[in-house]
């Protein structure tokens, strides 16, 4: 019999998916270049040529069996290694290889950490704007995912409503700082108060709320902002990674999950990674794949293009008169529309073959989300467009 | 808070692995050379050089972004096709690309196949002896495994405890042919009776059960062995395959779900999966292993080795009085255990450092596993050390 829960997903197409599935289309009938295409978190500069090299390496060289052998269900041992190693040195941490549990990319780090520190029927909170595949991620945990309302002010945390919301039912909170879609970077004073809540709210309900921080974006950072790393803030907290925007690697599903090592749990929630992974069916990332990014996890693609077509575009917003708070990182931005009807307003933006994405499903309606992972002569043309729109629609 | 059931399987370490630890521990003492380790299902054949070859293409010629690009949730469609096409001529279906769905090998397959066909509490039945994994990653679905007795004269099916058992509660059967632990074939008959009862029943409780046929050992045919499609026989089926041992490409995690064609939900049920693994965290396997491997569908790694070590190791076993089927695929093999306590029958060998797997954990206890894929000079060495075990003493 067919489960009814999953067939029912298929009937709901993601507004993202739509809309990049459009600019496809219309790319066939007056040439891609020719549309603007803001819809996708795809990166758009080419991984580090060293990652390339160290892959032909380990296939000229390795033997065989040694290279496609089983990984050890946590991880290849000297890959958790190295990257308890990078984390160290980088954020003043104490991360031993045992905290670390090798991933295929942050959705599978979420899937893990969540199963680790919840049961079904537990409430985990977020905060909006989210990441709206946060909703299939958790609800598939048998966790139910809560959102707090978007502080559309600053997008940093909305902590009067957080402060409602939690109750002794939430065994989590995840965040996402660079956070997709705003492309807000929270501040240390940000993080420093979320974590003295949990801090808090643990002793009063007698248990430790885990901070699942969610940082695919954590190398993309721009001038002037200050990197922080959240599990500096509060032991209880589990870093969930993915090297597919830092290093330009989405299709190779390469991500880990790094426990706090000042939880005395750490190891163990990193090795109960490995017995949940048997149910998911995810085992553990591919061998060739693990060895390879080990090998460059200091280094990033040239990330440089996203912070120019960042200015490049927030400069045109304001000129437009959008209400846009300035990203810190990432590669989105997050304007406000022109009209209430966020999706009224993205289907206008069509006719200038502006792909933007409404906010709905986003958590946070009326606005909308340009992920500018695209060559900077494409923006530059956009930016014209985008006037254009504007102009004849809403002047 | 942690949760309690994962922490609770990091008590329960599964016999193979703590035969596999001793076994790499007492290699350290004697050289792993003079250890007859009999323990693990890896591969011990490297993968063809056509793998390597378009690998190493792949990574000079196409351009990265390309190359490591979200792969659709689906998998490649190109891979999907090649996948579609290759079982069609293989085995007279009519596969379309669209009820094919990518995994990270047959644990990923099975974890999807699984969650699409039944819902949480459901019975999924198998057949002793099994993979011990099939327990999480049944259990790990919210559906609840149900073992249907061993036949120990042919390990073919034991059907008259399978209708004892059949009820309906079960939404889906598990079949595993070639075998692991028993490296037995299932015969035609047998899946033609399997097929039949499947109808009957079917009919009879007013919903299709669905056959999943775990796969991995497809490729791995002795001679004179009939090759039997299952899918072939009963339209409600669902191929989970694996690369993993006809490759030899066990770490790169790759396989698939083939939906039969003749379901008419076949391409629902494959694009469900892609639902599914939202939740699970798993989305798509890697895109570079996708496409090398969509190159070499056909090939295999040299299998001829595994029969080799089979007919060297039987003989012997049946010279010195064990009671064993032989093997019709795979490389395992499955006696009968010289005293009732299998456990402690293989921790007398080990005394003559041969590494036998005890199969109480298979679902069949009396039993032990050898896993013959190692070198056959080794094979060759450790039959005077079992003659040796045997006269020592049981004589």
């Amino acid at each position: 019999m067919i489960n009814e829960t999953y067939k029912e997903m298929l009937g709901k197409k993601s507004v993202i998916r739509e809309l990049s599935e459009y600019a496809t289309k219309r790319g066939q009938e007056i040439g891609y270049e020719n549309v603007f295409d803001y819809s996708l978190g795809n990166p758009s500069v080419p991984v580090p040529q060293k990652f390339t090299d160290v892959m032909i390496d380990l296939l000229k060289e390795k033997s065989p069996m040694e290279l496609h052998g089983y990984s050890p269900s946590l991880g290849i041992t000297s890959v958790r290694e190295a990257v308890a190693k990078s984390l160290n040195e980088r954020f003043g941490m104490d991360y031993k290889f045992s905290d670390i549990f090798m991933t295929s990319g942050a959705a599978g780090a979420i899937a893990h950490a969540v199963r680790a520190v919840t049961k079904p029927g537990d409430e985990v909170i977020t905060f909006a704007p989210f990441f709206p595949e946060y909703t299939p991620y958790i609800n598939g945990t048998g966790a139910k995912l809560v959102v707090v309302p978007a502080d559309t002010k600053s997008f940093q945390i909305n902590f009067e409503k957080f402060e409602e919301m939690i109750n002794p039912n939430v065994k989590a909170v995840l965040i996402n700082t660079p956070n997709n879609p705003t492309g807000i970077v929270y501040s240390e004073e940000t993080i420093k108060k979320l974590a003295n809540i949990l801090k808090e709210k643990s002793k009063e309900y007698g248990f430790n709320i885990y901070l699942i921080s969610d940082e695919p974006y954590r190398e993309i950072l721009f001038a002037g902002v200050e990197e922080v790393y959240p599990s500096k803030y509060y032991d209880y907290s589990i870093s969930c990674y993915s090297f597919s925007k830092s290093l330009s690697l989405p299709g190779e599903r390469i991500g880990y999950v790094a426990v706090n090592p000042k939880d005395p749990d750490s190891t163990t929630i990193a090795t109960m990674c490995g017995q949940i992974s048997r149910g998911t069916g995810h085992n553990c990332p591919p061998s060739i794949i693990q060895l390879a990014v080990s090998k460059v996890l200091d280094m990033t693609a040239d990330l440089s293009i996203y912070e120019k077509n960042m200015n490049l575009i927030y400069n045109e917003l304001v000129d437009l008169g959008f209400e846009v708070v300035k990203p810190g990182g990432t590669f989105y931005i997050f304007p406000k529309a022109l009209e209430e009807d966020a999706v009224a307003f993205s289907k206008k933006a069509l006719k200038y073959d502006l792909i933007l994405v409404p906010a709905d499903s986003f958590g946070c309606p009326g606005y909308f989300r340009m992920a500018y992972c695209i060559d900077t002569e494409k923006v530059e043309r956009s930016l014209a467009a985008l006037r254009r729109f504007v102009e004849n629609e809403y002047r």
